[in-house]
């Protein structure tokens, strides 16, 4: 946590707050209203997981920004959360997370704007890592683009026309069901892991290794996490190299698919996984060999663990500035 | 070609042409400004595939549809053409076709402007057919969807926010490319048939049954189109049906990607391969089975053969109306 006293222009301008609920932490930043962080606050998830939890830990997250930056509650303006799961902006409604958070339906912007009187936005929070490395990070001053996020699981942000493109069910790039050569094309329920994810998100990358793991194969232990066997595969340890092979394979198969469909020249990987250099830089390999008309360039998130908080900001910000501006979807039909 | 006098009222209103250049035929029809059909006019490309021949007989329909309908020519108001290619719009060049055509970076706005003395505008044909089903057919009303056209080779049309959406290299789209569990995923070169139309393209299609063919196993002689082994399939040829149950997999498959990308509920078939009803029925039983959250639904093209056709006199009377709204790319950057 990082103390730090607003200036009074600043004050006189205002605040916002920017959220990214996770399914194990939920972060916190306030910003001024050019985006600068003043002060963060985090905590763990892990036992109050349910909607109404979470809404109080954020109120006291945000009781915490305000006394560590001495900032008076009535220069907040606005704040914008971003949550792990489908989410209606236009209602401001999560309308589905994963198993670990398990809401339906919950109507968090206005649960958010009730406990703390200010506008409230909530997104989901791969859109708004997308929007944080659009405005100050990897994709600054690119029109279109997709921000690829892996850890658990693999879901895109997509921009287009230099706007979150979310889809007409609030789903657009939910591409951790794709299907790519080498994946089951059986049905799989909502909920359960995609066909994609599956093979290449942190848990399937885990089950590759332990399926293919053999005492005398390796130097590295059975039970390791993802980034430890992409680690090894940068050391030079065989079977390490053949998991990331097949996984940058994969998700090389995925990008391709998705720059056909968008034609969209950069792909901004993120995520605890999808950080990762070694796999960037493998499956960067395998994208060369294709379609030369669409070059597809990869790059790393700038902005790591914090885009999607900074995404917050960023609408946190618009909401404060000009609360049409948000719903991007409405926007776009009517402009 | 329907021959039919213009009414003296749209004679002062004024005309536009739109124009469907294909591998193989190449055709023209003359509306008024309410977008109705006047006329049309027709005639082959083969032996004149160049893009000066191709001009050339573009003027000589756009005369003949004048003969036809007596319209002074001082009433032409726009010409907009689509070709089977990647086409900058806003350049009004078309960047490459496949071999049939093999042009490359020729710039038909201008030939045509400087042929004809009217404005002209050139876009992609699939681009136009998906513009005329919005416009016209099956998505009139849908704000998001795909148009996917199977023919020799397979192409998506997109339409995001109710506009064309043709990506930075304007070849959003080109999903004939396309990597699904069954295909191979080795490099193809531009120009070579993609890894998906290569299996469900007509010519893959055709090659599929021959592949399978044995006397023995079906009815149907072994040099069949596409068209016919569907047709051959709904009459309970089991070869066929074996033909048409993979196809109906893998073109499931990817529209289930472009889904995944887009979350577009809507996907309209069209081409000669697309509009079979049996290849309809058939994909979206396979889609019926997958993710609930997302349920996409298939139309059969409303327009048919004409898509395209009304596609480009939706584009013509655009450039006629208003010069400006016709780049969606810029037009939805500078909204």
């Amino acid at each position: 946590m990082q103390k730090q006293t607003a200036n009074s222009k600043a004050d006189q301008q205002g605040y916002v707050v920017g959220v990214d609920i996770g399914g194990t932490n939920l972060r916190l930043a306030l910003a001024d209203m050019a985006g600068t962080i003043g002060a963060r606050w985090s905590t763990t998830t892990a036992g109050s997981r349910s909607a109404d939890a979470v809404v109080d830990l954020i109120c006291s997250g945000v009781e915490g920004l305000l006394q560590q930056t001495s900032v008076p509650r009535s220069a907040l303006k606005a704040i914008a959360a971003g949550a792990p799961g489908i989410t209606d902006v236009d209602a401001g409604v999560v309308i589905a997370t994963s198993y670990l958070l398990g809401w339906q339906d919950v109507p968090l912007r206005d649960r958010l704007e009730s406990a703390l009187g200010i506008p409230a936005l909530v997104d989901n929070d791969v859109n708004l890592g997308a929007l944080g490395e659009a405005w100050l990070g990897a994709a600054k001053g690119t029109r279109d683009f997709a921000f690829i996020a892996i850890g658990t699981g693999i879901g895109a942000g997509i921009i287009l026309n230099g706007r979150p493109f979310r889809g007409m069910g609030w789903s657009a790039g939910e591409i951790g069901y794709m299907l790519v050569p080498g994946v089951s094309d059986e049905p799989v329920g909502y909920g359960e892991p995609g066909a994609l994810e599956s093979i290449i998100g942190g848990e399937g990358i885990k089950a590759q290794w332990q399926g293919l793991w053999h005492a005398n194969s390796t130097a590295l232990p059975r039970d390791v996490t993802a980034t430890e066997i992409f680690d090894g595969a940068l050391k030079g340890d065989p079977l390490a190299q053949s998991v990331l092979r097949r996984s940058a394979r994969m998700l090389a198969d995925a990008i391709y698919n998705i720059s056909l469909v968008l034609n969209c020249p950069l792909f901004v990987l993120g995520g605890g996984v999808g950080m990762h250099p070694v796999l960037g830089d493998a499956t960067q390999e395998v994208l060369d060999k294709w379609n030369p008309r669409v070059p597809v360039r990869l790059q790393h998130s700038v902005l790591g663990a914090d885009a999607q908080l900074i995404g917050a900001i960023r609408l946190a910000l618009d909401a404060a500035n000009s609360p049409f501006i948000l719903s991007a979807n409405d926007k776009m039909t009517n402009s």
